[in-house]
């Protein structure tokens, strides 16, 4: 059997699973409009959006995509009371419920098994008339249904290959490819293999424009201007890291096809050994902030951590540190680790000064460090005075320990490591114990 | 008593010195147009040029230069020949003598507690008609003789001045001020005062033409045109460092006038204890390469240290070390001291490979490190791939142990250290033990 053969019969759903899925889409369905109709809502028709309409979803995830219509001259407000409302009673025969926020409310529920977004929004009559963002998706539904029937299994192995890759979800966690960006491509390129096949020649800047309408300049590594609106680029959230990895593993397979790819054997958590190993083989110093995550959803809580690993390296390269890699990490704690080239700096810093020829500033710097008990000595070099002073933090430790809560990281994590944190070096890292976070560390050793 | 009166008290020869001098110039110049007679060499009037000749030496040198003008139609050999023939001669009344060399050879002679050059050039008619470099000194004498009477004793003080700030000389250890440059501030300027109240206006760039006749661009610091060659800077071989330093002293004696400038106290070399001092109190490491001097002459041997120290910065650093500071000593053995952030750095290099989309590159580098054994990790980053490899030099010491003789520093020094060489570092360097090393260590710490 072929790759994709074999990938295709584990990640199809069966005909018995799709049954089952129309069934409670049509179930689904019925309630809303009818319970609309019963609270005396008129003319809501409401329809399955996202994979499960399109044939494109793949065997074992069972998320749901209702949206409710509401007419366009609808206010907010009555939008979100109205569609609460409606959700809402729905939602009284479902496991659980509850509500979330994109740019309004809407409601999720578990419901016979199944991950349901019920989501209102305006039935607006084309993509760029748009009143709230969620609105867009009708559009990417209707575009996509009409053009990938019969390639939906195309669709299907793509996804497989995205989620062993790692680049699959939009989500601010992943910074991957949506579905819909998935659906776009094999729109475009026709199969799963003319997909890998183009985007290994892929390189920033490349351009897909099905309806040859783009209408802005992006900055972002890959466009794909979304068919619906000419101004929006559907590859907005990707990131550099996950659109280069993609390239990567297209080639890799490319190169040589192997299911691994779609379902890598699970990464084993790094041992106290490995750990101790890791850090003699290296010979750098590591560095982990740990503190208690705080509640809030991933959307918000990856972007801020990604804020503060960027900050905390800058922060540590500020005081003369070199870093070398450095990786962030939640679970029931959150972990920003760094690695240095070494965690203790010489006590003395060159302190470079103005030009001699440069009397005022010249005057103020000499009077500050010529003949002072801070100076270790005070000279000339390349025409500019230069003191080597003490270093204020030879020890990462301790500047991270007197400085981190002045690192930029957002209000959430910024509230939360006020309360508290433990920045923990090389061996006592081991302390750290969450099977997750040993994972991540695998980072610094392949196996 | 002020300041200058004081230096003059000290500086000026009595008029005993004097007397002394001249007597021996006449002897000489006597003897020398006698010899070159008898020995049937026709019309030379030998003469006195340089500091003594203008009245501009300090107590207790005694310098000569004795030149020897031949007619501009002799042959450079006949020069030679004839020229050194007749310094013999006289030599043979002196102490002792040796052969020297500048552009062509000429004596040096012990005679009568005088250190005296003898030097044959040609009787050209101009300065800028010179057959060789010493062609243009009596020109220079003659331009500094007709404008210094009555103003000797500034250039006195402005000598002992630089003297004893450690910017006096124009060799190429020092590489600072040459008498002729001192002579010619002092006519520009008309005092010592002046000099260096002026001085301390000056930075890179600033243009000294006394005859408002200079024809060339310089790119040196300072720009002193000769008076006798419009497209010659006196002060050309004046460093950028000595240039700094002397603006330095200008400014530090305007605002405190300070006999101690003039006649500074020796530096005291480092105790093995002040050495263990200031190696724990900066926590950095030093490195000392310690070699036999080779018997060469201090223009030949400073500018091949000069060489010498600016490659073994540049191999360290190419290796990763971070350079603080460095500098080169040589008394019976020549040492290059270098002190480094951290003598050892992590076992693991991140190696930057190609972008992704490189693929010709990208394929080559993925080749070699993906999966290999050499590499702790493989990963990308901002597009890049990125190799965590083994480190081929952690420690300094084994660095230089093994790479120091690639390093360009010139042909006697290159044969001196491939004759043998020892790498001290930190605590080892308390084995040196000559005095004036440890003075140059000075450097590091102040007293």
């Amino acid at each position: 059997m072929n790759v994709e053969t074999e990938v295709l019969s584990r990640v199809k759903p069966s005909p018995d699973e799709k049954k089952r899925l129309l069934l409670v889409v049509e179930e689904l369905l019925q309630k809303v409009d009818a319970t609309a109709a019963r609270l005396g809502i008129q003319g809501i028709r409401s329809k399955l959006v996202g994979s499960a309409a399109r044939g494109t979803w793949t065997s074992g995830t069972h998320d749901l995509d209702i949206f409710i219509p509401f007419p366009v001259h609808t206010t907010r407000d009555e939008l979100e009371k109205y569609g609460l409302l409606i959700a809402r009673e729905i939602a009284k025969d479902a496991d659980s419920f509850e509500e979330r926020y994109a740019e309004h409310p809407y409601l999720n529920m578990q419901y016979k098994r199944f991950d349901v977004d019920m989501v209102p929004c305006f039935a607006v009559d084309c993509a760029s008339n748009i009143k709230s963002a969620v609105d867009r998706t009708p559009f990417h539904n209707e575009f996509v249904k009409e053009r990938i029937r019969g390639i939906e299994d195309e669709v299907l192995k793509l996804k497989q290959f995205m989620k062993g890759t790692g680049v699959y979800g939009s989500e601010l966690r992943t910074q991957g490819f949506s579905g819909y960006l998935t659906e776009l491509l094999i729109i475009r390129y026709g199969s799963f293999k003319e997909v890998v096949s183009n985007a290994c020649d892929w390189r920033p800047g490349t351009v897909i424009d099905l309806q040859e309408h783009g209408s802005v300049e992006h900055k972002e590594p890959l466009v794909v201007v979304d068919p619906t609106d000419p101004k929006r680029n559907v590859a907005a959230a990707l990131s550099a890291n996950r659109f280069a990895r993609f390239i990567d593993v297209c080639c890799s397979y490319k190169e040589k096809p192997s299911i691994d790819l779609f379902f890598p054997a699970p990464e084993r958590p790094l041992t106290d050994m490995e750990i101790l190993e890791m850090i003699s083989e290296r010979k750098s110093s590591f560095v982990a902030i740990v503190f208690r995550k705080p509640d809030i959803v991933d959307d918000v809580l990856y972007p801020q951590l990604d804020k503060m690993e960027a900050s905390v390296r800058a922060l540590l390269e500020q005081y003369g540190f070199i870093v070398l890699n450095s990786g962030r990490w939640a679970g029931k704690e959150a972990i920003v680790t760094i690695e240095l080239s070494s965690a203790r700096l010489p006590c003395v810093k060159k302190h470079r000064g103005p030009p001699v020829w440069e009397r005022k500033h010249a005057e103020s710097f000499i009077s500050k460090y010529r003949g002072s008990e801070d100076a270790f000595a005070f000279y000339i070099e390349d025409g500019n005075y230069v003191a080597d002073i003490k270093r204020k933090f030879p020890a990462a430790k301790h500047l991270l320990d007197e400085r981190l809560v002045t690192c930029s990281m957002g209000k959430q994590l910024t509230e939360a490591v006020k309360k508290g944190y433990t920045v923990l070096e090389n061996e006592d890292i081991c302390n750290l114990k969450e099977e997750d976070f040993r994972r991540f560390l695998r980072k610094w050793k392949t196996e």
